[in-house]
């Protein structure tokens, strides 16, 4: 039981109580209980996101061999927050995940509409002469697929690819109290 | 003598013979055989500069405190040559100076034009009223001086002001012979 509690906190961020109120509520099913903590989290997150995060850390990843590198900054609201290890552990787990998974933008929303713009064009193209409901049914799912490569914060986490880097985050949020943004990163891989 | 040689050779990469040469034919003035070593070495160096550098590593430095941290990619010709000490130690440095002397472009020949003509009018508008020669002079003289605050390539190198960044790359270019060249880097500020 407590090894089921530690990994839902791992997972979500959330307290133990709410964990074990989440577990008594889903019948101790743990994907509901996830998905319970989960829409709590984001809630919580939510009302976070508003709040003016100016701290945080520059960090960098080097992958072995010195081919990739991607620097980082992710910030917080204090600088309190910013020194412990739980935001450093997140911060480096982000940068590795940029150097593995490549994402060209951090929010779906950072994506100039130009681009979303050719993307439908050249699915719209693939999906000629179907009726106009199972096209528009189709080019949600390729944009939204579109995003989950593209986005940080759409993609599978490298490390545990059943979240994405969006619910790690919430999850960050929760556990630490304080609005998280990943406001930048560049990513450098040799003779690219 | 030894310790004199080892500070050319540190100072310029040139081979021993060459810095024994140097000395002889300047009698043993040390400033006038570091320009001598100098300009065979940049001689040197604009020959290989023509050759193609399509290794090399990425590199970062976070300065402590994770407030500011920069990512830079070097390249060389061969990966024997950036699996060195020596390249490694240059690229580290170079990061480490980035970010104490924030450059904002590489090369002088990076910087867009139209930001050269502000800058010039800039100090036209300062030097209103004077002849045109000394006009002349004085933007020469202060489009130089601008060239050495942005261009990481005219800065003076923060771990030894007595020479440019440009020299200590000519200088690796010498002791390595191969090319060796700056491509980019990314330098982050918290907050900024």
């Amino acid at each position: 039981m407590n090894d089921l509690i530690k990994e839902l906190r791992e997972l979500t961020g959330a307290g133990i109580l709410e964990i074990k109120q989440a577990l008594s509520e889903n019948d101790n099913d743990k994907e509901k209980a996830i998905e319970h903590l989960r829409k709590k989290g984001a809630l919580k997150a939510g009302k976070k996101s508003d709040r003016v995060a100016n701290e945080g850390i520059v960090e960098a990843y080097i992958h072995p061999g010195g081919r990739v590198g991607v620097l980082i900054e992710v910030n917080c609201e204090t600088d309190f927050v910013a020194r412990t290890d739980d935001f450093k552990t997140l911060v480096k787990d982000l940068a590795i995940h940029i150097a593995a998974a490549n994402p060209l933008y951090i929010n779906s929303s950072d994506i100039p509409p130009e681009v979303v713009e050719k993307e439908k064009e050249i699915y719209k193209e693939q999906v000629k002469g179907k009726p106009d409901d199972v096209v528009n049914k189709i080019l949600e799912g390729k944009i939204s697929k579109y995003y989950e490569e593209a986005c940080l914060m759409e993609q599978p986490f490298a490390k545990n690819p059943d979240i994405k880097v969006r619910d790690l985050v919430s999850g960050a949020v929760a556990k630490m109290g304080e609005n998280v943004v990943v406001k930048r990163f560049s990513r450098f891989v040799l003779g690219n």
